[in-house]
């Protein structure tokens, strides 16, 4: 069986040493973060976490979901463990406390998400997807809706999905058909059927609250002629009680590679009654506001199983005796310098990964609640740049350091009885939902890059360029390659910026690539301020020899790829494009 | 569900454009193999494999193998398919005729491999473990054994096993425990426990033939005390009838990751009956022997899984419809230049690997049965080379791929009902039996780069060289970029053979990725001569434009990783090693 201990001395360093979470209980909003709260809450979280999901993580996969007349039935202890999760408040951590919230920063919600999607990224889609459907609501929802619905969303009480997805309509939302038509009453007959529903149906919460992506019969065809509507699973009376069963049901549900304790559906809707939420026509707005949640949310599922890869896989190396080393001792394979090299690669791209997500969440918090407007511009900025870096790369992340787990274990990692080979299975999914790791590069290179004439990108410059000039000149073998990666970088930004426009699919064609090269450079940025931070640090001399060790394993073998990820990115279409589809 | 149709065209092309397959016709004992019956056995092996292989891979997946009473049932329609399989002779293929074979070149049979293995890797296994114990006795067994088992193992009528690895020995052999202690009549008893065995069990043939790695119980300890042994699951009497059951027993299966299929037994040893294969101790130089074949043999399944991701990729992108292109298209995904991109890279890579592969074994048949003895040297020295770049490479390959294909598919590529997701659970194994990828990578830089003073790679470069000389100018654009890789590649070829002897663990921490930059460089090498055979080709303007179009891309966006590959390499230990194992 896998086994997870939550990291909690790396999340305080990050959140504290390189990141300086505490700047948060400044704002009078999270006047109540302080120092102790934040520990007292990571705290409580792991031993919850630990205790209760992570022995339900290979049961929840080898049983899976089950579906018979419309009743669907989650994995056994699965109802219980969320019972148990909504009640320790686990849900409501961030939510505005008006809604049953705690109130604490986001930034700390997510760092248990991190712990939660370790032990158990299957669990994670009930509260995570509740915690979606809440936050769209209480950002384009009526007063009168709002009251309804977020006190039992807020908390968990009720859960939530998104219905979006049609089998014609995946990244193209234009093509969405379910068709809503208004009635007397104001309120809209919804028909049609919406595919990969993630928490779709199930019997663990007396209501579901579907957000659902809708066309008015009146409204136009494409991509502005959608609307957003509330669909509840049973009607809610005026009283708060819980009505008649909403014409809403689970037609089937998906057999896939993992995340099997997570029911994903094909939901059909037949007339089922809907509430518009916001304006008639505004449902991709409405969607889009919470885009960059829902991305950053599953960066977090990414960096969790990412975790658990590199944990399990160093536990494993040091127990497991097979032959000699190359200098002839008796250790461990840890010891073999190939097995060594895939637990430092884990290591340095996990740690620093761990430092991009949380900073991207402390801009959210600042962006949010921050009362000075140019600190929440600049706030914004950072959370737009990086959220396609969050998302595709901890979870391009997760893969990869569950396939590298696997190899450390060897035969071992490929059969079920470790839980190892569940890592990559549960993971790939979160390369491919909330956009694709592609589309996130698209988004980086066709959208962030160009808005407000390249601001993002060169403010994320600019903080780097700082940063390595005040570098010690002890750093200088991790500031010296960080140097020449972000003059690379930089430079590819433009030829990017300047051939999008002549031919996007220049820039297309290497999208990918570049988002790994951004990612990387910020990675080393990352290792620059740990560096730094460990240098200073005493509490722990193995930690800090640690530290030290794998930014220098970073600076000097996994960096340099930016430079041959950016050449390629500078090959452009080249011809590729032009090749007739008979031909491929 | 998956589809797979056998890509004869590039086979022919890689075969004979690239490779000049027909010199093994000019060797007497390959007279028969002709074009013409080369061409026929690959035609009529497509046939049979897409008719009869591929319809039982998701099936066969889903049911697995099951185990009761120590009695192994596969899953439904397997015994039928394998015992057809064999009676079309395609076990036998390029087996001796004096043991039931066909006699033709074992590049014939791999290419016939391939296939199988692209259409049902699970499948492969009970032929492929059966040539591997076919093959050994071949090479150790006397002749009394070899006439007792030979006939039934090289036609396919009876399967054969490897014996191999014990919960506490995997890649280490030394700590084999399994003992043997001799009989009054010759003969053995074999008591232990053998873990990971391939079709250790089932009811599709009469009789299984176990080959297994024992100690007796007078030889020393370590990897110097090791013996081979025929253990039959039936006793076979003087007149060839079957006896007595042999107290050798499935225990348990795993239930793993993938090739669910393939029947993955714990084998317990109870005093059976076994016969000594060679002398006493000599087991590892008898198991060595057939590593070479057996590590090509695992490449194939990696390049057959490569083909079946690529194939299906492109089909779907080519069908799927969504969204407008970058350009205002209407055309299908393959018109994104991102999903274009993932798709020249899975054809890049692949039909490169098919040339690796197919070259390799081309050798094989060179090394064994070439009248000139320079000739054979040379060829051998082309395998042992290229044995570990084979195995590794396209065993990496056929995950990554499959993990390629899955993006392409979006969503829908994580239900299992697109059979795509199955690609990376059948293919991850690939990348650790038979050694893992690691373990190739050390083989290429402790051993192949090591033998005859370096010998081998040097052999290697100066082929590439004279290509890179003699290419036309209008390849320059691979040309180009190949002698700056090849190049590099040189340099540190060098580096590490200098380091290997002041601090192994230099060596040995880039062994990976030196593997990787290699196998790339080779590939470079592939796509000069295909895009040269390409300006020749006239049978089909859009496989030619597909060819160059293809070089291209490779030559731009692929091969520019070495660069930063062999950086890495030559960063060394860096420290890495001196880290305490407490502080990882």
């Amino acid at each position: 069986m896998a086994e997870y201990k939550a990291p909690e001395r790396d999340i305080k360093f990050a959140l504290r040493n390189v990141l300086n979470v505490d700047q948060l209980a400044e704002l009078d909003v999270f006047a109540d973060a302080t120092p102790d709260i934040i520990d007292g809450v990571i705290d409580e979280a792991a031993k919850f976490i630990e205790a209760r999901l992570l022995p339900l993580r290979e049961s929840g996969d080898a049983q899976g979901c089950k579906v018979a007349d419309n009743v669907v039935t989650v994995p056994d202890g699965y109802a219980e463990a969320y019972r148990d999760f909504v009640e320790s408040g686990w849900v409501g951590l961030c939510n505005d406390p008006q809604w049953g919230g705690q109130g604490l920063p986001y930034t700390l919600s997510k760092v248990v998400e991190e712990m939660t999607c370790a032990a158990n990224v299957a669990f994670d889609l009930y509260p995570s997807l509740t915690n979606g459907c809440f936050e769209a609501l209480q950002a384009h929802a009526s007063d009168e809706q709002k009251a309804t619905y977020l006190p039992k969303l807020g908390t968990g009480e009720w859960t939530g999905t998104m219905c979006i997805t049609e089998p014609q309509a995946g990244s193209d939302l234009a093509a969405v058909r379910t068709k809503a038509v208004k009635q007397a009453d104001g309120s809209y007959r919804i028909s049609g059927m919406k595919i990969f529903i993630t928490s779709g149906e199930h019997e663990m919460t007396d209501n579901i609250v579907h957000y659902v992506l809708a066309r008015c019969d009146d409204s136009p065809e494409g991509i502005k002629g959608l609307s957003t509507f509330i669909v509840p699973k049973y009607l809610v009376n005026s009283d708060g009680s819980l009505g008649e069963r909403n014409p809403v049901k689970c037609q089937a549900i998906e057999h896939k590679m993992g995340i099997n304790a997570s029911v994903t559906c094909v939901m059909v809707f037949e007339e089922a009654i809907g509430y518009l939420v916001g304006d008639q026509n505004r449902g991709i707005m409405n969607m889009f506001t919470m885009m960059n949640l829902a991305r950053i949310m599953v960066g977090y599922q990414g960096l969790g199983q990412a975790e658990l890869a590199t944990q399990n896989a160093i536990r494993y190396a040091k127990e497991r005796i097979q032959g000699k080393t190359l200098t002839g001792g008796d250790g461990p394979i840890a010891d073999h310098p190939d097995v060594r090299r895939m637990l430092m690669t884990m290591k340095a791209y996990t740690e620093a990964a761990r430092v991009m997500a949380y900073e991207t969440a402390i801009h959210v918090d600042l962006a949010h609640q921050h009362p000075d407007a140019s600190v929440r511009e600049d706030a914004n900025d950072w959370v737009e740049l990086t959220t396609p870096l969050v998302k595709a790369f901890c979870t391009d992340l997760a893969v990869e350091n569950g396939s590298s787990a696997i190899q450390v274990y060897g035969g071992h990692g490929f059969i079920k009885e470790h839980g190892i080979e569940q890592i990559v299975r549960d993971s790939k999914i979160l390369c491919l939902y909330e956009g694709t790791n592609g589309i996130q590069a698209m988004d980086l290179v066709r959208r962030k890059l160009q808005l407000h004439g390249g601001r993002l990108a060169q403010r994320f410059f600019d903080r780097v360029r700082v940063a390595i000039n005040d570098a010690e000149s002890e750093l200088d073998f991790i500031s010296a390659p960080l140097d020449r990666a972000l003059t690379a970088l930089e430079a590819t930004t433009q030829w990017l910026r300047d051939r999008f426009n002549d031919n996007p699919n220049d820039a297309g064609a290497g999208a990918v690539q570049y988002q790994r090269a951004f990612a990387l450079t910020m990675l080393g940025y990352n290792w620059l301020r740990m560096a730094d931070a460990a240098l200073a640090y005493t509490d722990d001399a193995d930690f800090k020899a640690a530290k030290l060790a794998t930014a220098r394993f970073f600076a000097t073998r996994l960096l340099p790829e930016v430079h041959s990820l950016l050449e390629a990115v500078e090959a452009g279409d080249n011809g590729m494009m032009d090749l007739a589809l008979d031909a491929l």
